[in-house]
């Protein structure tokens, strides 16, 4: 059997860190890989500063239609953007030339909550061309939907789900500083939240609704808050500084009613630094049913591994499916895959 | 669409547990109850001591040929067996009359660990009526294979996988407390290990097995330790005393070895009122890659509830499947089913 073939479509620290998981796997090889702007006409290798042991160069180009040519990949790993709206044309485009696509982007986990129409015309683009779509990643995808409908599937019932994941924003760039507020006054804050400049975390919408959809339940409102976490200490990292009594994070909160009740209880908490104010982070489920669940992982799965770890992983799990758009809980469990990856595709 | 046809083949704690939580759920109808000698002929509402509310008397049977009769159901609960090979006739039987099969036999959630010509004759069988036959349970298949696989799915590498449940045996009879040799002294402990009146947990050759290959790591050899916990104080429940000096339960251990290295190191210590000596329960798994994972469940998710609802809810997804004989990392993750169970099966 071939080894997998692998397109990465967005070179930034996502898919730059799955061409190298990837690079070190047995079974599969990237076959190209596209970017806007960026490293365009470098080799891969030189990019990833990497040991190219002999292989190929792998020439980053920006010219994607060439790249994607008839069934000229397995799967296309689509790293480009948060939206749905922003990267359906691109997802269009990969399934349109027969290849499976994994997004990343938060809002694809869960497409239909708030891209109903879009959701529908992927699951037909996909049908017709007989390749599989699935959103995934570490938040949405996992923690806060994936991972609390798992374990209720040990439960009898369930009348209400809280879940917290508390993470420490300190590796991140600029980029994520300013959808975070991190450095702002308080009153700054505020008024970013008002012109959106503050989005907090996306996804909370495609958790809400995943894990309501996975249960059952008909979810009748989501609501969100986005709250400054002020700092009583000065904080630092590389790219912003903190003065006591400004903004830190945003704790960014939301839930999901069902006639009328708040079933589903969600907090996300991102900050630099938590740990100068004795603030653990980690990753919280607490299931209330027969039988409640309380679940932690402390410290909580850091996110920019485990993105990059899921879209990889579920490469195995998109080339078997059924044709269509699917969600993380249509697939079997992703599992980090440390043998052959041909070993686990099905004939 | 009509209701999903259930049939409950074992009526003892596990099967009625099973029967209780199905007639709570919608788009589901219990079609019919066997039993080899208890209950044989009574109403299925009078043995769980449940209000029919209107519906038809089901009444328990010892007459499964009939029950079975060409597809006179969607799916077969077996809750009678732990061991493969007491249960493998019963499986077939249900096949072969074209019903899918959910076994809660303990060595049915990954049978080619300890029996792959019995697996592979299952899957044959399967196959070829078009069915699916899959074993789950709270543990093996949950908790100690499919809870670590998935979050290993969060891990670029994993290294080494250590997992512990701790759980409290104080509810159950008289059978499991013999099992596990509570109240013995050690050397009759000791002997019963020996003879193997004392087997102490079923199912790590599986959970291990099902985590190795899920990895797509070649386990090499698998190692099961038995050894006594001694109790320095008086424990008692209604089936069984111990005294102080004398056995409160059996510590488990098994270890997976790759390559000559221990990969996998799982143990369960199960006993009578473990707070009694300031043991916490709990489910607790700790992945050594990258990332490190260390995810803790306190207390423990309990055995029988969880086996029970991990039964009923794997329902519609066994239904799903294509056929042959599956494993819990084959199909989508178990989750609670609180809407009505039809919208759960595709069409």
């Amino acid at each position: 059997m071939e080894n997998v073939k692998v397109i990465i479509w967005g070179i930034g620290a996502m898919g730059s860190g799955m061409a190298k998981m990837l690079l070190e796997k047995k079974g599969v090889d990237i076959v190209g890989v596209c970017s806007r702007r960026s490293h365009v006409g470098e080799n891969l290798f030189d990019v990833l500063e990497m040991d190219a042991a002999g292989r190929q160069p792998i020439i980053v180009t920006n010219d994607i239609d060439t790249l994607v040519k008839q069934k000229s990949a397995d799967v296309v790993l689509v790293a480009t953007d948060s939206f749905t709206r922003d990267t359906f044309d691109k997802i269009k485009k990969v399934a349109e030339n027969g290849i499976n696509v994994i997004s990343i982007a938060e809002e694809m986990a869960f497409p239909k909550a708030q891209e109903p129409e879009l959701a529908e015309k992927m699951d037909q683009i996909a049908k017709e061309n007989g390749i599989t779509i699935l959103g995934t990643g570490i938040n949405p995808g996992f923690v806060l939907d994936l991972l609390i409908l798992a374990l209720t599937g040990t439960c009898e019932t369930v009348d209400y789900i809280k879940a917290s994941r508390v993470n420490d924003l300190s590796p991140f760039g600029t980029a994520v500083m300013k959808g975070q507020g991190v450095g702002l006054t308080e009153d700054a804050f505020m008024s970013g939240v008002e012109s959106g400049e503050v989005v907090g975390h996306v996804g909370f919408p495609e958790s809400i609704s995943m894990v309501a959809e996975g249960l059952g339940w008909k979810i009748s409102k989501i609501e969100q808050t986005r709250e400054p976490i002020i700092s009583t200490v000065a904080r630092e990292t590389k790219y912003v500084s903190v003065d006591p009594g400004n903004v830190a994070g945003c704790r960014h909160c939301a839930t999901g009613e069902v006639d009328g009740e708040i079933k589903i209880d969600m907090e996300h908490p991102q900050q630099i630094h938590p740990s100068l104010e004795g603030q653990d982070t980690g990753d919280y489920i607490w299931v209330r049913g027969v039988p409640n669940i309380d679940m932690q992982i402390k410290p909580e799965i850091p996110g920019g591994i485990g993105t990059i770890a899921m879209a990889v992983n579920m490469i195995p799990h998109v080339i078997n499916s059924r044709p269509g758009l699917k969600t993380m809980m249509d697939m079997p469990v992703p599992r980090a895959i440390m043998g052959d990856m041909r070993d686990m595709i099905e004939r």
